[in-house]
């Protein structure tokens, strides 16, 4: 293997359509300069027909993290497909790890094998979010349901360097998510946050609303879990309950179905920007690791992207910048309650 | 004036519109058994043909709240057309109010004049939100940026009236608003409202997340001001991002134009179920008197539907209701925080 090539440790066994869809994903990822650590039972692997052309190799395990599994059974999840996958990147044998498994025992693991990069409180879950004029990091979308002001300035810190790992540019403009966008507005959680990410990010953008997220008019959206969550939410049921609604209508009218049959490949051009593979991967990130959650119903081709994605920030130097940033952040921080102390 | 007649007082220069589309609106609520009073400035409602099968008088101020007044000013806005329309109801003179105007100044200076209910600490913005099966009362909308258990146990009360009177039914399903349904999930403030909330509702539903907002399965969806704002303008961010995107993908090619213009009819039925007009007028809810805000830009048609929507209210028992549930509600309260003391 050469020296540069990315090693990425990949859960066979995870998600609703495992493991059939991880290892056809691997066949459409043969143009990347990539080694595979393949976790999952050998026997229930080696049906699947792996591309002559890709570098991987299998690594036995019987244990399966089941989609119910609680994080009081950690224990035993440490010696699954997603627990040894994380280990591959913990003992530095993998530089990433991406799973369709189970949302909370994987973050749960992750956080406790890869522990956060040094002056990160609390790791946070972040996306791409599709919007009018592009697409938005959006963060912490449930990993942590109650924040401090050291977490929001964090998470600032977070989505700053995952944008400008996969935007490639330099101006990475952040905001945070409030009420209102005047200075007055909000709770004690933003305003206070607000003052900090002034002083420690050039291209702070100030504070947006709910309805900026689908805008796309700047980088990054910082917020705590539990707002993180629900508007996340809010968004994907939105969506599919106007597409619904609109799908039932026009099923009422034969001069409608006619209609929409006309009006569908310009629609499935706009079907296919939207498509929930092609923005799959969530990022688990502040760890000492790339550490990326796949949809849990992912086919071949949502995986692959997730990869993909993966495989192109770890071209980037987004950890270092986490590092470098998250200590010039936490001098700010000492400095600036320091400086609030009587 | 018969003794059952309601009186609603109307701030007539409020909203983008005032005062053409609140006048024009009146025209259109002559089947109210209703008295107006109408609040505004004479020389310019002079202009406007007031149906003559309706019972109003008009009271006259030249003071208008403009959209940019902000909440310190508010000494000013007592005079103004909507401080005299919220005097109406604190004398007793009106039994609601209806108004366009500034939300922020509008809702501060109600708190003020109208105060809360007895038992309940903090009013809360609700508003109804239509969806698959059914619409549902969402609150606290933005009122409170900084929510307790207790201002979240009384918006359950207050959502709980509100829904009772609009529904006309008995078995409200309130539900609160989190990151997950099962018990666990959440931060301190949802998980300790549930506890309570389990013990006052009869109906009490449980947890909820964003997406269920839209699916209209519970009467009542309950939350703190900061997320309850940011998800509605989630909600309304996403619909409006969808419907653009789908013009301007149809807009390029002339086949799916024609195809756009077939399917028109029966999209233009679901276009009219989600007319925000018809929808129009958010409740200030948990004052003594009822105060609704119907949208800044409303045209006659919106406006009017506001003020019917407050009528239908007037005609039921929600005031007596929430003074009742209230009062209860503390006392179990008290009683469960004094029990779990040591």
């Amino acid at each position: 293997m050469a020296n540069d090539t990315r090693v990425i440790a990949i859960d066979a066994m995870g998600g609703d359509l495992a493991p059939a869809a991880v290892c056809d994903s691997l066949s459409l990822l043969t143009d990347l300069k990539c080694h595979f650590l393949v976790f999952g039972d050998q026997k229930r692997l080696q049906d699947f027909r792996f591309d002559s052309r890709l570098s991987y190799e299998i690594r036995h395990t019987e244990i399966v993290v089941s989609p119910d599994m609680g994080v009081s059974e950690l224990r035993s999840a440490r010696k699954s497909s997603i627990g040894l996958a994380l280990s591959a990147v913990q003992s530095g044998e993998a530089h990433a790890v991406v799973s369709s498994g189970n949302t909370g025992v994987y973050l749960a693991l992750a956080k406790i094998m890869l522990k956060t990069i040094d002056g990160i409180d609390r790791p946070a879950l972040a996306t791409k979010i599709p919007g009018r004029e592009g697409s938005t990091f959006c963060l912490d979308l449930g990993a942590n349901a109650e924040c401090t002001v050291k977490n929001l300035v964090d998470f600032a810190i977070l989505g700053e360097a995952l944008a400008h790992a996969a935007l490639g540019k330099d101006d990475i403009k952040v905001a945070l998510l409030n009420v209102g966008t005047e200075e007055m507005k909000g709770n004690v959680l933003v305003k206070e946050t607000a003052k900090i990410l002034k002083r420690i990010l050039p291209n702070y953008y100030g504070f947006v609303e709910g309805n900026d997220i689908c805008k796309g008019n700047v980088d990054v959206i910082v917020t705590d879990g539990f707002t993180g969550n629900v508007a996340l939410k809010a968004i994907e049921g939105t969506a599919k309950f106007i597409v619904e609604e609109v799908k039932s209508a026009v099923k009422n009218s034969a001069v409608a179905i006619m209609g929409a049959l006309m009006a569908k490949p310009a629609l499935s051009k706009l079907k296919s920007r939207f498509d929930p593979r092609l923005h799959n991967g969530a990022i688990f990130a502040g760890l000492n690791g790339l550490v990326v959650k796949s949809h849990g119903n992912s086919d071949a081709i949502g995986f692959a992207n997730a990869v993909r994605f993966t495989y192109d920030l770890l071209n980037s130097n987004m950890l270092e910048r986490i590092r470098e940033n998250a200590l010039k952040s936490q001098q700010h921080y000492q400095q600036f309650y320091g400086e609030m102390m009587p």
